[in-house]
């Protein structure tokens, strides 16, 4: 894959079998671990004053994806919302951001038909700008983050010495490839939240299904951030305030739940536009099979986790 | 067809030959006519204390489809802003609205790449509420408003006096239909925007390809009111003053026009779903056909324009 903007790859459309809709529930895991940070978080560091005195509150889930989580979450922060300004008759309106290429129709159409809330999509990279100024209360975030706006340049330039032949990410690669990523993330302030890719295509060229051209040139266009690497752009970055920043220790996952999470969650997209999708079941059930004959599901620890709870609290509105 | 709300009949999605996307030029010739007038409006009629401090101008399009219109309307209405306040640096926001089954993943990809404001969908049908008290400066709806939220009920039912068998709308029906439908407008606030439909569907029983209960059960959900009515529904209303409401004259279609206009417009999606998607190229042949043969574009006067530009100002924010 060339250096092209993760723009391209939303998580699978529609609520097919491999579609992100019916394959969401390892993020849920996750949600569900976070939902009482959550509470915490807005009973303790939300300030009451500020609700203007429209008494809108406004909420942003960046990444949203197609649901269902992003209405979970939205619906837990309204909840902890209102249990802290009881005594306010707050509306809520909630846009759900992803990139223009996700699946919007499938989103809009599974709104939760009680919600209690002004739902609405607001499309496009929030590497960008997207919102008007001061107009959000609450911005939340969740499997997003990892996604690097691009994959960075020298590592799909045969010249460059960060040249990534034969691998597709950063794992194992060269002192040139990880600094490279690590620039492209310092960039985007991303991180990344994934047991490692192994290197299984290398299988697949061997029969002949994926050429060595086509290994060479893609590289995934996804950054795991360690807790030190994100406090420090964080305090680089100056305008938030940190909050909470702490690991979130999660089950092992299978085999077989870890590969339909990655195909479901973008994966499949990023892959078949460069390898073709005619190779994606073969593609995935190979990587099933790799990640169930190796250890490295078992011997995943806490230190492993590449999942990170994180509150930021603006300083300033400027 | 039954009383099933007008939520189901969105314009003909994606961008293919059928689609609302490559078959808007109609409504785009309507928008031209209005321009000006759009333009000003704004000029004369809007107060310049409607900006709050944050100077943020936020813009509604109710009913806009999958574009491309609603990006040239809205363009144009931000550009009279802009010239009406020149001394201020507005950021604007756009609420695009449409039904919840409306094609947003073509409308988000069509976006104008060089626009200069916030874009966001925000799904669901406008006979509900879609947004935050007093969130909106300015709400544009174009050929929108003629779609009633559902048909009346005592027009499909069989013991009903306003039972319409054997047409598919109000016209040359008996006074009973017309009261129900213009009960329902009353209802829904709507106005309806189209030359007269012919009964050509009776031809299509003659032959078997739709059945005499098919065509029984079947009735528009659209409905034509006049200036005098829609005057008066407003003055009824009491929420707005009546800034302008006059007819918009427009060029008579050709047949061809008509007919596309219409099946791209949100009628195939009406018909289809009723009488069969596979007789859909059928259908709208022989209506076609049925339009040419008439004399009924030819004899279109001033009068019979249902088209009519309305600017209505809220008097109060509550």
């Amino acid at each position: 894959m060339s250096n092209k903007a993760s723009e391209s790859f939303p998580m699978n459309a529609g609520d097919g079998p491999n579609s992100y809709t019916q394959n969401s529930s390892y993020q849920r895991g996750g949600l569900n671990i976070v939902k009482e940070m959550i509470d915490e978080v807005i009973s303790e560091k939300l300030d009451i004053d500020v609700l203007s005195s429209s008494e809108l509150f406004s909420i942003a889930d960046l990444g949203c994806s197609t649901g269902p989580n992003t209405f979970t979450v939205v619906q837990n922060i309204i909840d902890a919302v209102k249990l802290k300004f009881q005594s306010h008759s707050i509306e809520f309106q909630v846009f759900f951001n992803d990139h223009v290429s996700n699946d919007f129709n499938t989103l809009f159409k599974s709104l939760p038909p009680s919600r209690t809330y002004f739902a609405g999509g607001q499309p496009g990279s929030f590497h960008g700008r997207l919102f008007p100024k001061a107009s959000l209360h609450f911005v939340h975030s969740s499997y997003a983050l990892h996604w690097l706006s691009v994959v960075p340049n020298e590592v799909v330039n045969e010249s460059s010495p960060a040249y990534n032949k034969g691998r597709i990410h950063y794992g194992n690669a060269a002192e040139e490839v990880i600094d490279a990523y690590s620039a492209q993330f310092a960039k985007d302030f991303e991180a990344f939240c994934k047991p490692g890719h192994k290197n299984f295509l290398v299988d697949m060229t061997e029969t002949g299904l994926v050429s060595e051209a086509q290994l060479d040139s893609f590289n995934l266009p996804v950054y795991n951030a360690s807790l030190e690497e994100l406090r420090a752009l964080t305090v680089k970055n100056g305008r938030f305030s940190i909050e909470r920043m702490e690991p979130v220790f999660r089950y092992a996952p299978t085999a077989e739940m870890c590969t339909i999470h990655l195909r479901a969650g973008g994966m499949e997209r990023v892959f078949s536009e460069h390898f073709g999708s005619e190779i994606m079941d073969e593609f995935f059930d190979r990587y099933a099979k790799n990640v169930a004959e190796s250890s490295i599901l078992n011997d995943l620890t806490e230190k492993d986790s590449a999942e990170l709870f994180v509150l930021l609290k603006r300083k300033v509105i400027d």
